[in-house]
């Protein structure tokens, strides 16, 4: 009988090239696929709520696969743990409604982007963080990133060659957290574009080192122009944190 | 004029075949060598204040080196971390009197052993952490960490092949920190032998999960016999923190 399975996934986006399959490239939705063929012998459809990219780290990704095995739910995640590199873990598995899809049914998503923010680099944070040496005004990154908050059409807040239907999203909620030199910016939404919050957090290190207004963000909602944006931060300082059913 | 520079350095084990030099691999002291030639010309000696293992990491690791160049010491941090790849920083360097060696002039070290303890590991601490999924009682491990404060010989905490005068050491303090999932061992004394803080947290995990008694650390003191003691833990979990002069 026909079993829908929901994972909750952590995974260092060092070692993958990315969620999404590809030919000839280790992945991190290839690789789960592989470790519950070992285990099922069955060729699952992995649905991620939404792909990472290469570099990009998940805290907490959430997939599902439609399952006929006889393997007890409780037994996923250890099996598959251990049919696969400890790069990734498998943190839960959960039996879901048949009709529940990890990417369509998500409802919000939070992420996370790490700066460490030292005149001198730290190795632990090389590729966890995106470093950097210069003064932050932390209160003008909250007072921008505020703006943000809301329904908005985030159209100037995307990657150039997406190809999406609707650039309108809802941003929940928005935090700056400082812990020592380590700077945490979080973003909960009902979705987010492509390297949107990349594009968002490259923004903020301009507009912290006053290299741009603190209403850029309300002038690139008017003018849906990605020019009017700041730099896109690098991968390596993304974490997918959570997703919400 | 001869000038020695002494450095503060922080580096990532996982990178490198230790901080000794070796034939044919790359070894953190040869790396920082090789920038200074870069820098100076100069083939300087650079006398770490110990060797740490490969896949040891350092948070402030110290070494010294004599130079006949004309660089302002507030210069050299700055032109070595722009030699060298982000896995190692100099975080300081500083003149220091001629006298000064990193090695015999240090009076205490503080070495950090970092366990992950939780039922699934972490792909964030892999290489940061041994992992431990049975529980442990921590109470009991502390009791049992201060029996090794003072002065001891501490033959039986040593890899049997190693080679040193005496095995007296003096332990000032040791502490053990739960942070969430991640359990932080603690220990500042006058030296260590090799492998000494990997048998103590080997040891502390075996008397964690009531494998070995509480007062085995008396005992490996009065047998002097290194099988009295628990496995050397894993190398990845080990931070040489702090030297102090």
């Amino acid at each position: 009988m026909n079993r829908n399975i929901k994972l909750t996934i952590m995974y260092d986006g060092n070692s993958y090239f990315g969620w999404q399959k590809q030919k000839d490239l280790p992945t991190v939705q290839q690789a789960i696929e592989k470790a519950i063929y070992n285990i099922t012998k069955e060729n699952v459809n992995l649905v991620g709520s939404g792909r990472t990219d290469s570099k990009v780290h998940a805290l907490g990704q959430v997939a599902n696969f439609i399952t006929d095995s006889s393997i007890p739910t409780d037994r996923f995640a250890r099996a598959i743990n251990s049919n696969i590199d400890t790069r990734i873990r498998i943190m839960k598995a959960e039996e879901v409604d048949i009709s529940f899809n990890s990417r369509f049914s998500s409802k919000k998503k939070t992420y996370l982007y790490q700066i460490y923010n030292k005149s001198i680099s730290n190795p632990f944070y090389d590729k966890y963080a995106c470093f950097v040496p210069y003064e932050l005004d932390i209160e003008k990154m909250r007072s921008a990133l505020k703006l943000i908050e809301g329904e908005h059409d985030f159209k100037a807040f995307m990657a150039s060659n997406s190809d999406v239907k609707s650039t309108i999203r809802q941003i929940y909620s928005t935090k700056i957290i400082v812990e020592n030199s380590l700077i945490k910016v979080e973003i909960m939404g009902n979705g987010f574009l492509y390297n949107m919050v990349r594009i968002i957090v490259g923004t903020l290190l301009e507009i912290g080192s006053n290299r741009k207004e603190i209403n850029v963000f309300k002038r690139a909602f008017e003018l849906k122009d990605r020019n009017v944006l700041g730099q896109t931060a690098k991968a390596e300082g993304l974490f997918l944190k959570k997703v919400i059913y």
